[in-house]
């Protein structure tokens, strides 16, 4: 077999058999072929497409092409869940301990990642003393034990996905549907779950922008999903703002544990019953989406799955004390106010815009070496269809500089405010399974 | 500028400006763009296609890529003509001593590359002692005296068009008509002729197998060239079937040299004219095609033109001998008719089987290192539409082993015949200016 073959096959709108797929992926993966072919390739793609059989053969070998987490000591249905990313998005804190609080072992691996933000890990080591890392068997032991152990991912999973995509970064071809969700899938894959719900955010804080573009994201990775044999249902979720009032790090946990709590900020804790009861019905622990939903917020309010949540830090050597008073989480020195300078209805919120003016506060990473700073990030205190009068704090910053100037532009910036009345954006546009 | 950037714009279908186009080219050849994003540009331009004005741009970036050939020192407006490829293609050796005897300088560089056959200089080399090394001074007074020289390509042209030629080679972008327009043209510019006749085959012994595709390569190459200044015109010819009766390279020469004394090959003398009278009008000696047909047919029958052909051999050293009496010329040991199996009429000669025919034999280079057999080679008896008895001889191979199995395979399998009578194709199907 000639990797020309393989492009011209494809540049014709051909569809690549199995071994074609393998071939291309062994052997760009050992390094046997080289760059070049794989951009053409993926360009090729880019324009042609990939069937579903296709984008479920090259998923399933990229998977093959490293190692796989093997969850089966875990006893139970294991259910994961992925988020393709947004701004104030902590659901996932909420999710887990929600899912593990009705008897469903979530065993939760995370990267860390670059980000405006920290990631899920960086996120949870707000609290003192907690430990991501952990032996395989510590971690399979503690979900056992618990139900839910979040761990930072170890094993080289996916390795010809992280060549492909750095390779597409350069060469233009991020942006092909099979390509995203295969990237995305492959590593849900080899991180050995049964079941998979995605989070698929749409508007302008997220990846996809239309709902179309979203919606047929959602709906290949689904179909990889399905075709291989894992259970797979993907939320479509508005990110026209950040979710949530919270962005940063400590602030997030905090606000996703008032969740869990019992407390109502209405777009997080809708979503999070939302992704929770799709998971717990995949799990079969429900018969009905509409019995998960109801069981699963009773859990909310009788503190079972608050308690799921303290159960996690203390297994991990985490500092309970600091989520019973949160008080005692990071905190900024400053709390600085940026204020409305017209009266009317906000009309939209740039995620993307929040998301820096966190970073800049140091709440994310921009390169590797940053240091993430768990106390600083941004509280909204209005959000879309919210009434707003000049004076008004829109948002607070919570910032260990004194000036904050570049944050409070972004913010600025990032706020539309509009004389007219605004309806509150959907939340769930749809269901795909 | 980003290349990931120009790529991206490409592969969105828009247009690239010159100074992407000049990023792109200069930084591929010296080295600081990789081969990965060059080949998810080419890519991009295989699906996105390029304008008149980028696709002659990119020849014109191609061009300054390397050095130039600096014909001013030859007096006359120097026309040079280059073929597409195909078998039994002796054009040049008939064309380029037919439009110096009307006192149009011909300065002709050419390669020896991979083939069935030699190319042109592997094919001249069959006379003895013909020298196709030479300075830059002697090529310019040797045209300056006698209207015509053959040298050896020296210098680095168009290095870009080497690198990416050899990358889109395995990439699946070779099948592109820009590049190919650009790759052939960026050539023929760096050359430094005035202007160029492109005898662009068509058929299924042409890299072109319809006519329509012929035509846009013709278009495009003669875009390129009026875009660049320089009079471009292109005749698209047949090549269903071998040009001539004689593949191989003595034999070559040889049937060259009959049409120069005034001997009628009909195709090949109507093309050879054809050719002769577009360049010879370009370099204005003549003011219309009928006039310069009409003169140069005179200077095929009167010794003029095969006179030019004797100069030539004399002062590149060659020993002229050998074409005044044409049994000098190296031939093979044995004489091997290959014969029809049925009565009919011929109906198909597949011309690519033939020349891999010929290369059985040793006409041709399949690597670099090959020798060259310049006595071998096959004589076609018969062409589309001729009548053919069983028993009579379809070619004759010249061949220096007793056994040509494999030649004689592939010839029978070339020739197909029918029990209808058959036309002849057309030989010239248009002229594109």
């Amino acid at each position: 077999m000639r990797m020309v073959d393989v492009i011209t096959k494809k540049r014709d709108g051909g569809e690549l058999t199995k071994e074609e797929i393998y071939f291309f992926v062994e052997g760009y993966t050992n390094g046997e072929i080289p760059d070049y072919q794989a951009s053409a390739l993926t360009m090729a793609i880019y324009f042609q497409g990939m069937t579903q059989e296709e984008t479920a053969t090259l998923t399933q070998a990229m998977v093959d092409s490293g190692e796989t987490i093997d969850l089966s000591g875990i006893q139970g249905h294991k259910v994961d869940k992925h988020s393709t990313g947004g701004v104030g998005d902590k659901v996932t804190f909420i999710v887990g301990p929600l899912v593990a609080s009705v008897g469903v072992p979530v065993a939760k691996m995370s990267g860390r990642g670059l980000g405006h933000t920290g990631g899920t890990l960086d996120k949870l080591e707000s609290i003192d003393g907690l430990e991501i890392e952990m032996t395989k068997e510590k971690f399979i032991d503690n979900v056992n034990k618990h139900k839910l152990a979040v761990a930072g991912q170890t094993g080289n999973l996916a390795p010809a996905d992280k060549k492909l995509y750095a390779l597409r970064d350069v060469t233009g071809t991020v942006n092909s549907l099979p390509l995203i969700a295969g990237s995305i899938m492959s590593k849900k894959l080899a991180s050995g779950a049964d079941s998979i719900v995605l989070d698929v955010k749409t508007g302008s804080g997220a990846f996809m922008k239309t709902l179309e573009d979203s919606e047929n994201l959602a709906r290949e990775m689904v179909n990889i999903g399905n075709n291989l044999g894992r259970n797979t249902v993907a939320v479509i979720s508005d990110m026209n703002q950040p979710l949530g009032y919270e962005v940063g790090n400590a602030n997030e946990i905090k606000e996703a544990a008032k969740i869990l709590q019992g407390e109502n900020v209405e777009d997080l804790r809708t979503l999070s019953l939302e992704i929770a009861s799709h998971m717990t019905v995949l799990a079969e622990v429900f018969e009905t989406y509409e019995e998960a939903y109801e069981a699963l917020a009773v859990n909310l309010e009788n503190g079972k799955a608050f308690n799921c949540l303290r159960t996690l830090i203390e297994a991990q050597g985490g500092d309970v004390s600091m989520i019973d008073d949160m008080d005692k989480l990071p905190k900024a020195k400053y709390d600085i106010e940026v204020k409305a300078e017209t009266d009317g209805y906000v009309s939209a919120i740039d995620a993307e815009s929040i998301g820096i003016a966190a970073m800049y506060l140091g709440a994310g990473r921009a390169t590797k070496d940053d240091q993430i700073n768990h106390g600083v990030g941004i509280t909204l205190n209005k959000k879309i269809g919210d009434p707003v009068q000049s004076g008004e704090a829109l948002v607070v910053l919570h910032s260990d500089e004194e000036d904050a100037a570049a944050s409070i532009e972004k913010v600025k910036s990032a706020y539309e405010i509009t004389k007219e009345k605004v309806e509150k954006p959907t939340l769930i546009h749809n269901i795909i399974k």
